[in-house]
Formats: C-alpha cells, structure tokens, sequence
C-alpha cells in the first residue's frame, strides 16, 4: 500500500484537521492563572458527524476525573467532539473534580449544539487543584466560537504543558479507491512511560469504519508505538489516546476482513510511530533521542521490554546525554529488564558498530561511539541471542534540564 | 532486647573489625589509572578462622564474573576471607573476567595463607573493561600485608565509587549472656534498586551461628533495609551483600529455635537499616534523603512496593529537590505502583501535615510543605486504605548533580 506523508488538502489543514469533516478551535483561558498570557490552554475538536470512536487510557489506579467520565462516554455510543484543556490536570480532585469535568462536557455541548454525553474530554497540567471554572468555562465558550478547518495548529498548541514544540502528523493513503486522511496530534513531555498512552493524543479519521474494528486497531498501534516511548518512567494519571473516524471520505466502511483495514492501520501506525518520536525528542531536557532495537528476543513482549528497560536507563539516559561511551550500562539494563538472553550469543551495536559480542567487549574505537551519541539522534541496536523476536523503544538523554523543569513544576 | 549502637571495642575499631577475630587491610592499586593518585581501591577482610557465612546477589541475567565465583564458593563451604576491588567491576569481560576473579582469589590466599576456596571476591566500578591484573594483584599483596585490627575505615574508603563517604555501622548486643558485635560497611550510591543487595555490603559479627541459620536471615533483613533502598532504578551487575560470623565471642550457637537468634537478628537490621539510610543519603547527587513510609496496605510486599515507587519516582525527586510541594505526583506514583489501594480511604502525609485525605486535597499550607521539603531529611506517609500491613522504602533527591556525575563516568 502506498502511504503519503504530505501535508493533506490545500495545506492549511493541519493535524486534526486534515481529515475532510472535522474543524477545531482552541481558546487562551489563563487556566494557570499567568495573568492573562495569551497561551492556548483550552482546544474543541468536532466532527460534522457522529463518529466511531476509540480510546486507550491510562493504567494508572489513580484516574483524572476527565480520564474516568471519558471512558465512560465511550462505551454508551458515538461521539462527535473532544474538549481539551492544559494547565490542569483535574486529577486528586475529589467529587468536585468529576463535577467540574462534567461541567466542562455541558458548556462544550451548549456551545456546539451537541449532546454532553457525545463529547470526550481530556485534561493536563498540575494535578490536586481545583479547577479554576469560571475561566475554564469561559475557554470553552471561546473554543467552540472559533471553530473552523485551519485550527489543527491551535489545538496542537493549546495541549502542550512543558512541550516546546507542537507535534502534529498526517498520513493519506487510498482505501476502496477513495483517497482517506488520517491525521493526528500529541502532547507529551513528562510522566511518560509504556502501559499507558502518551499524555494526550488525538487521532482523526475520515476513513469510514465499520463497528469493532477501531478500538483493536488503536491498542495494536498503540503497542507498537505510544507503549514504547519511555521519558522517566512515571505513568500519568490523565494520559489518553483517542480516536474518530467520521466516516467523511466515503465509501464501504472498514471491516475487520476488508482489505482496507491494513491500508487504515498502517496509515494511523505512522501516523502514531512519527507522534511517538516527537514525543521523544521532546521529552523534558532533552537535547538527544534514541532508538533501541531489540532482536533476537523469545517473545514480542520481551523484546519490547528489554527494549523499553535500556530506553528507561536514567544511568543509559546520562550517558548519552554526556557523549560518554560506557555501553557497559545498555548490557546491565537488559540483564535487569527480565528478558530471556543467552550472554555468549549476544550483540549490542551502537550506530552501527560493534561493542559487545559474545558475552565479552570488541575493541571498538569509543572516541567514534563518544561521536554517535553526540548526534541529535542514536540509535542503539541489541540482539539478545535468545530467539526470533523483535521490538523497539524510544528514549531521551536525561539532562539537568530535566532536573530543573520538574524541581519547580508548580511555582 | 538491648542493642547499643556504640562503638565497639576502644573505638579504634570500627565496621567490620568491630567484632573480635577479624582483620583487615586496604591498599592503593591505581586501579582507574590515575597516575598513581594514593586513593584505596583493594581491601581484604580476614577472620581468624573460619566462619559461617551467607550472601545476597544482585537479580541481574548480566552477573560480574566475582559474583558468580563467590556465589559458587558460598555453595562449597566455610569462608574466611572476603578482598574487595573498586575502580574496575568485571562485568561484560568474558572468560578473561573469569580467569581474572580466580586470579585475585589465588593472590589473596596465597598472601593471608588461605585456600583460595574460602575467599570472597567483590569488584565495582566501570563495566566492560579488562582488570588491569599486575595492579590489582600487587594490590592485593600490599592489602594482605597491611592486615591487622584498626582497618575497617580503609576498607570503607577502598569500595568507594562515587561515594562521598565511607559508610560504617556498629551494635553491640548481649546473647546467652555473652557480648556479641554486629559490624557492617556499604559502599552504594547510584545504580542502586530493590531487587537486590546495595552495590556491595559485607556484615561481620563475632556470634557462634549454627548451621542454616545466617542465610534466611541475612535473606529476611534485606528485603527490610537493602531492598528498601533506590537511588535511580538501575540494578548493577555487581551487587552483593555478604555476612560472616566466626564464633569468635563464644558460647552456645546461635540456632534456629534459639533465643540468641531474636537479639542477633535485631543487632543486624539495625546495622544495615543504618547502612541503607546512608545509601540513600549519600545517592549520586543527593542534596537530601527522604523515608518513605506505606500503611493500610494489603499485604507487606505491596506496601513495600509502593513505598519503593513513590521513592523511584523521578518527577517525586525533582519535586523534594526543588521543594516544590506538588503532592499530586506522590498519588500519581501511589496509582501507578500496582499496589491495591481505597482511593477514598487514601491518606498522604507530608512531615506530618496531611495533604490528601479520601480521595481529594486538603487545604494544606503549600508554604509549609516548602519549609519540609528543605529539610535534609523528609518524611513521607501513605496510607492505602486497603488492609494492615506496613513498609518503607529510603529514597534521595535528584539533582542536576546527579546528571553531571553520570553523564561523565568514564572519562
């Protein structure tokens, strides 16, 4: 199948919007209470119909208000919007957190002549403070007022936290002869970790499907590519992908047998894959990112997580970061990741060279690995010798950046 | 029972000399290479006879080369000795590793007139480098000549890596009647994690110790001081926490149904809960420690477990070393540990002023918070909500400081 990464339609529509039949507005609420700063902090995303919609959640016990009414509203039906706000999470809020979440659906309701219960909401930002409703309140109002076809870059906007740079993608790609977008936005920066979605992101199709087929195609794309980013190893008590598909482009909806669903899948996976490498790049502090191909694994699931082990190294993550070539860490995290291998058939290659075979080091030239690591991106390949299965994470260095933007989160 | 915390002996005798019937020696072997820069970096610890002896490994697939000697000569039979090396860990060496610790075990029995079959071997420092042998063995030499009673101070300045200090605990307790001492060292200060010992810890103590009894109980005290230890997530490929008894103090064997064994027990979990305090106190970084204590758990392990994820968790960290009184994260760490809690019987504490009670926020002095989060140590309560049982878990902050030591490690 042939899948485009070109920018859809005319070129204003971005992200959430490429696809035919969605529009977005975003909104500057002073949720963070900076004094009226103009920041984006609130974001509408609406169908022009009811849509199939998918969501995979946080496995965090401790759920955000918004994550448990969202889930919630998925299961009743169709949904045709998503509400966002940054600057708070509504998290550790109590009943007046759920309240408050369910105000926030019914203003987005009035204001876009929908049902609240078709409407999902997503928040982030700090968690265990009330939420500053009047102004939320007022955002929605501003949000659904300034809906139209070019605010895929307001909501890409309006959801980042310690984000610093908006992350969008767009895939086309033909299915039944029809051409369809898929198109999607994230924010994600901390708090990031496999067995969970990244913080928020949002998928939009114009891709007619057909009921069941979305939820299994999301959890599969999400294992492959949300699951295997890994920032610090804190998972989010808010963190949300969703996905519509409003069935816009036309046509014979997308079934489970149909031979459009690889077409689709393949579209949202890269879709996903270039969100999830953004994410990445984007974690906070980072100056690098790096990739960790496992080979050789018995299991997907313990390629994946040895992957994910070497990814999530705060001593790997230093060492990158330094330019220092000490690949003894990277063998230490997949001897602690709980992924069978058999030391005398593994390989770690660091950019394409060599440095740990068999069981013991090559000579490799380490001022060459001290270059590597000094790029903007490694990658970092490891075979585990113990099978014929493959998997693959993405990390960041971890720099005193990091250090300085979560010690003074709140203040 | 009585357990004094003093200094044993005339107080020139500390760690593990404390207890009578052990020596040691410590030498400068220029084991990193550094000109010849006089820091200690091999110690021998020798009992005047043979002893009971027990040991903890680290879980790591990935085991140095001493690790899995010791661990087969822990299965063979009595012990008499333990030589440490820093500077260079053995790991990731291949067969070379293998020939290398045997080497250094035939060096030491050969200079304190040992079978190289009684002795321990304990190596930390850099993964995946070759021993520089013709140093490590005249370091060897020079240690077992320098043996004698008022070692234990170099033996813990010799296993220091990163460590700013060297780390001792003594408790002299009463058993049957007689006096007994219970000496430790530890060296640990990054690439620390539960599920495992701390980097490297050896326990001495002049108790007669029947057969089958130190094992489970060195097993039984770890999982309560060590294992509640975390600095940053990394388990080493060298951790190993050995205890020796040599019987020295005489009188009856401490047995299995004993009286002995409560008094005995209590002397070394006082001796390594000290330790690991230190440990997490003196964390790669560190600029304060935190406790980390879990009520109303389920069960003890998952009190345990949470307590440890709250202590691992990096935006947690970042949050004490900038005081910033973000308590959201501590109940985002709570959700995401996999421990069973009631969310609206959930209780944080924070130096005592409670923050988060039945599942919403109190009202608390952010202020004062602040002012706790100052303090060189902090103290943290979770009540989960969910049954009886209680753990704790030490963690540190972390800082820029701790990037900066670990982005620059080998060079």
């Amino acid at each position: 199948m042939a899948v485009s990464p070109a920018v859809a339609g005319d070129g204003r529509e971005t992200g959430v919007c490429a696809p035919s039949g969605f529009v977005a507005g975003a909104a500057a609420a002073d949720i963070r209470d900076h004094g009226g700063d103009g920041r984006l902090d609130v974001a509408i995303v609406r169908s022009q119909r009811p849509c199939q919609a998918a969501g995979v959640f946080t496995r965090n016990l401790v759920k955000a208000a918004p994550v448990v009414i969202s889930q919630l509203t998925l299961r009743q039906g169709r949904v045709q919007a998503v509400l966002f706000n940054s600057g708070n999470a509504n998290a550790c809020t109590g009943v007046q957190g759920f309240r408050d979440a369910l105000a926030m659906c019914k203003a987005a309701g009035d204001a876009c002549d929908l049902d609240p219960a078709q409407i999902l909401v997503c928040s982030t930002g700090v968690i265990g403070r009330p939420m500053p409703m009047s102004r939320v309140l007022g955002g929605v109002r501003a949000a659904a007022a300034a809906l139209g076809p070019e605010a895929g870059d307001g909501v890409a906007r309006a959801i980042m936290t310690t984000d610093t740079v908006p992350k969008q993608a767009v895939r086309r790609v033909e299915i039944g002869g029809r051409p369809v977008v898929v198109g999607g936005v994230a924010k994600g920066s901390g708090m990031i970790h496999p067995d969970m979605a990244t913080l928020l992101a949002l998928v939009t199709t114009d891709a007619p499907v057909a009921d069941g087929v979305l939820q299994p195609l999301l959890r599969r794309v999400t294992d492959q590519t949300f699951n295997c980013v890994t920032v610090d190893g804190d998972t989010s008590t808010n963190d949300t992908l969703l996905m519509l598909a409003n069935g816009a482009a036309g046509g014979e909806p997308v079934s489970a047998g149909g031979g459009g669903l690889a077409a689709l899948e393949t579209a949202v996976l890269e879709v996903c894959d270039e969100l999830a490498e953004m994410v990445a790049a984007d974690g906070e502090g980072a100056t690098r990112h790096f990739r960790v191909e496992v080979r050789g694994a018995a299991t997907v699931e313990q390629a994946r997580l040895a992957a994910r082990t070497v990814a999530g190294s705060p001593l790997v993550k230093t060492a990158i970061h330094g330019c220092d070539p000490n690949w003894g860490r990277i063998v230490a995290a997949v001897g602690r990741s709980g992924a069978a291998f058999v030391l005398d058939r593994c390989r770690v290659v660091i950019g394409g060279i060599p440095v740990f075979v068999g069981g013991a080091p090559v000579d490799a030239d380490l001022e060459v690995i001290r270059c590597i690591f000094g790029g903007r991106r490694v990658d970092l390949g490891i075979d585990l010798g113990a099978g014929e299965a493959v998997g693959h994470a993405w990390g960041c260095d971890l720099s005193d950046g990091y250090v300085r933007i979560n010690a003074d989160y709140t203040t």
